[in-house]
């Protein structure tokens, strides 16, 4: 039993998290935290949170968990505004997009609480936002990666991902490297990409025209350029190495089916379409997507 | 009122034509043409057609309208096998992906036939195919787009036009080349590029591990790789000028993309994700998506 959870930022995730635990049984008292007066009233009008403050480090006093569920942006004003006064049993975890920045800002901004420290990200709710689409489902059967330190004490690890698990979320543990790296090749890389085709079409001077005849395989494609440009751009910056990679894998794919149809090779393509096909049915019907 | 109509192809497309346009009270008798007597009998059973034949030269004797419904590939053997057998009342069109093409190989195989030919393309139902899937409300609010030939008869496409709207469909004329360059934009392209996106994840070393971590992003931005790999090869090559155009143009964006994120010009990318994601927004919001 948790007495006292922190929630830095109670959007979507923050939000569930918060809910989902309640809902276990597992918390006694939520605090929100949050820039704007409006969502925190919201979200004390929804028994979310049981109390609100705008001021972080009033908030983490005494606090079992702290879940930082902020923009990564925010991220580093954060933990520098907590970091004084963290008591030493308090256990802190993230729901960031990406960990190895995250990690690196709290290397130089709590380093003395690295050991409570559990990087962690759930998969789950990207397209919505905001603590009224906030569930206490939505974790429910959704993959959660906490990429632990050297550092990071076992007993902080397990609370965490005893959380998650109380939440619904299926746990997986990996050095963060590894998590950016799988991230910006199924996640990330497909977010500018959807981008990219909605900006080269919007600026073409017949803009208009191409959107009238656009239907529902451009609007499923295109879906996750409705995201949020700020947070798009700071994962983006933050994955930067992993991004390039990604990016330069890809142009090179599409550069090669440019060729082949410039050069007519039907064969090529279709082995190209064939070997997706059966690995995107493959996937779907492996389970819950 | 079509006396006789033949469905040349009685999958997804030919099939919910001919449900619509026996629901609108439009035609007395209903043949359908296919190479396999399962969908044909399957077709039958559900009152789809009236009588189904496999010699398509025998179907189109004395037809009011010809509904060419099979894939590009398929066309030209069609053609020089109607060509010699059909009516001089008969009007004939088609609802192919792409349109250059396919009155390339109509002036070439019935060319003593184009003053009633009016070549078509209804937008609607890419990702399902075969004639259970068929519905007679399909094309219902759904763009449909005819490219009529200089030779083109008034009265046919006036007969064309008015069954298409009788379907539901909103009807647009536009010139063939016209047509081909806006669906290279916004059908083709994307099409490509999902494929790629999986055929590229799907080679790596590491791929079970990329595909168990892919969520309802990656499931969306994905979902036309699942499309019938022949008929999109088939659209590539029949489209080829616009494709490489269309891919050019993309793959300059997304180099730009990438360099921006090598840079780490923030401003630069979140100007490029805010173009789309208001671009996207102010799409999705003007109708029914």
């Amino acid at each position: 039993m948790i007495k006292k959870l922190v929630i830095v930022g109670v959007g979507l995730i923050g939000g569930s998290f918060a809910m989902s635990l309640r809902n276990a049984n597992m918390v006694e008292k939520i605090v929100g935290v949050g820039r704007s007066w409006e969502n925190l009233s919201s979200a004390l009008g929804t028994y979310v949170i049981d109390a609100a403050e705008t001021s972080v480090a009033n908030a983490v006093e005494g606090a079992d968990l702290v879940v930082l569920a902020v923009p990564v942006g925010q991220m580093s004003s954060v933990m520098q505004e907590i970091a004084p006064v963290l008591s030493s049993h308090t256990v802190i975890t993230d729901v960031g997009s990406t960990k190895q920045d995250v990690i690196e800002l709290a290397a130089r901004f709590m380093p003395g609480h690295l050991d409570r420290f559990v990087p962690g990200h759930p998969i789950a709710g990207a397209e919505r936002s905001g603590v009224k689409a906030a569930t206490d489902n939505l974790f429910q059967g959704k993959n959660v990666i906490l990429t632990p330190l050297q550092d990071t004490r076992e007993d902080a690890l397990a609370l965490v991902k005893d959380l998650w698990q109380k939440c619904g979320g299926i746990v997986h543990e990996m050095p963060p490297k590894v998590h950016d790296q799988i991230f910006a090749a199924v996640s990330h890389l497909p977010h500018v990409l959807a981008y990219a085709l909605v900006a080269d079409i919007a600026a073409r001077p017949n803009a208009r025209e191409l959107f009238q005849f656009a239907a529902g395989g451009f609007r499923d494609f295109t879906r996750i350029a409705s995201s949020s440009p700020e947070m798009w751009r700071d994962i983006c910056l933050a994955n930067r190495e992993a991004m390039v990679s990604e990016l330069d894998s890809y142009l090179a794919q599409v550069h090669h089916m440019r060729d082949a149809i410039a050069k007519g090779e039907g064969a090529e393509l279709e082995k190209i379409f064939d070997a997706a096909r059966n690995a995107r049915n493959a996937w779907i019907s492996g389970g819950n997507k």
